[in-house]
């Protein structure tokens, strides 16, 4: 019995995604499917990459990670299957396992052969579905394409280290508002304040608790990364940032 | 072990979609509990027929699917299940069921029993729920009522041919802005130039790389019927088109 | 095998509650894993001990409820695991678990042992769903941490009944505009017009086909609480009220 874990930006009220994971029980009648998320931004392809980080690990063994935010869908982009660490991970070729495999070494690929009945505007259905079915239903990566060892990754922003600090950009910004930034944990041992455009953050605190209510405050996030936050409120509207403001941290 | 899965406009936020889930669960404690979606725009019908249709028959046999919109809960109307090749359908009897059981045959319908202690608000918890958990722990569509042989049916707008072409409407505007016509791909043979009210949108085509970002088209989408999109945007942001919106294609 | 829902107020777009799904899944590989909803509004506990009390106790015993509403990440606040009425509750002690507790006596409550390398802002995914998953995988409730009895209450405040009749207010706006009070079936009886504020909605009804589409009335919603609607449209956007707004009951 597999898990099979959904992701994409179909929202749920047209039935798109619920028609996914109908061809996907068609195909394993006893798999679990769960739905990560359906609502992520039409065609943000480095948010679903950064969403599907978060979890994609954190699931066990076997499961079946159906990914489909496919601004790309109807041009000649690869269909891909990928096994990274014993899961499994169903996607278009355009990045979307970007973060994934960057975490956790290269993984094996393969390309999806092609299937001439798939209506050629929503793949998810036709093509990516009963991948992910398949595989599933017991299906080993290898019967679904031809491997590959290419696969489409998005170019991250890189921070930079200077005498005169550190340089990096926000990555993503979370429901809450918090500015999720390039700049990894490693870097921050002897920050000094940090900076968000030209208002200054303050020293790196532990977590929210160490200001007061509507305060801004800089800390490690739960990626790893550094966070610009406004306790229980919005770093994003607080600050006027979003994707791609630069953040800048002070020598200690 | 049977599936079921839930689609309804209550939201999730207040509870009730998870209450109804707790029913079937408590009924059927196997089960697997699936929720297509929550967030069909409040007392939609036609829109929710349009979703179901989607996925309904995507499942496996022996699915129980759970349906409520039912703006017309405290009044007169009925209480249905159904089944339909091998899946079972529970809904309010106001039209939900109208393009699944346009897709494939009459299929069998029963009127669920009154259940006097049931809220009179809350038909999902104390009506329908229970239904479905019944045919989920194996139980058979006769013992939930009496066979009828008239659920109401939705009156579907026709499209019509002519000499001078062929005249349709937008039945429906989903969340990428795609408009879904009424018009089969069956009768697009030889079709001309399409036109969304006053707008030429062009030449049928088989899919968005057919055309420039941000650029409208025609084409077949994935239900088998004439859509109108923009690569990439809004055709209905971008045409000011929404449902019943007339479309007319010139002869090929 | 059991069944673990989950309740945030995390959206499912950033993948956070998919974390804790993926966490709980490891730990409880055969786990049924629901998800009750992620759309809360940020930091509303009251909102969602209304949600969960809709709920909880509808799914069948066993069933694990992993309910993470958490404005205090980061405080000193207490994680909890509970158990009621054979079915278990993982939450921080802010008063989530309140009205499951008032409508089903106080159940057994244990603190969550500390996990000092949990992330400080993201304890939903390192310390809640690691002690759901392990309730799911068959643990007793005394293996997650040491007993306390005084879990943390929300004040509800308490309608009054008076010679002049009975005053009450509205404690939660549900998604289709429905205000819910305070003041219980129990007392309705005789009872005369309702106000809401200055509005006179009339007499106490059974259900929304007493009036006309558009019309407010007020009845007993599925909570057995008084509630004031308005036929198929918004009693909270027509009557201008929200939480906190008065009503009430003339004598009959």
């Amino acid at each position: 019995m597999r898990r099979v874990v959904l992701l994409t930006d179909f929202g749920t009220a047209d039935g798109y995604a619920a028609a996914m994971a109908g061809v996907v029980a068609a195909a394993a009648p006893d798999a679990l499917v769960e739905h990560a998320s359906h609502d992520l931004a039409p065609g943000d392809v480095f948010g679903a990459a950064l969403a599907l980080s978060r979890y994609a690990l954190r699931y066990p063994p076997g499961t079946v990670h159906l990914v489909v935010v496919d601004p790309g869908v109807g041009t000649e982009r690869r269909a891909l299957a990928a096994e990274l660490d014993g899961r499994f991970l169903v996607a278009p070729d355009n990045g979307l396992l970007t973060l994934v495999v960057g975490a956790d070494g290269p993984g094996r690929f393969v390309r999806l052969a092609d299937r001439p009945a798939a209506s050629p505007t929503f793949h998810g259905r036709d093509v990516f579905a009963p991948a992910a079915g398949r595989l599933a239903a017991g299906g080993a990566l290898d019967e679904l394409g031809e491997p590959i060892d290419d696969p489409v990754l998005l170019p991250i922003p890189d921070p930079s280290r200077h005498d005169e600090g550190i340089y990096g950009v926000v990555l993503h910004v979370d429901r809450f508002g918090n500015l999720i930034t390039n700049i990894p944990e490693s870097w921050l041992a002897g920050a000094g304040d940090v900076w968000m455009g030209f208002a200054r953050v303050g020293p790196l605190r532990r977590t929210y608790g160490d200001v007061l209510e509507g305060e801004p405050l800089a800390l490690v996030g739960s990626l790893g990364l550094l966070e610009v936050s406004v306790r229980n409120g919005s770093a994003a509207g607080r600050l006027s940032a979003g994707r791609g403001a630069p953040v800048y941290i002070e020598p200690g």
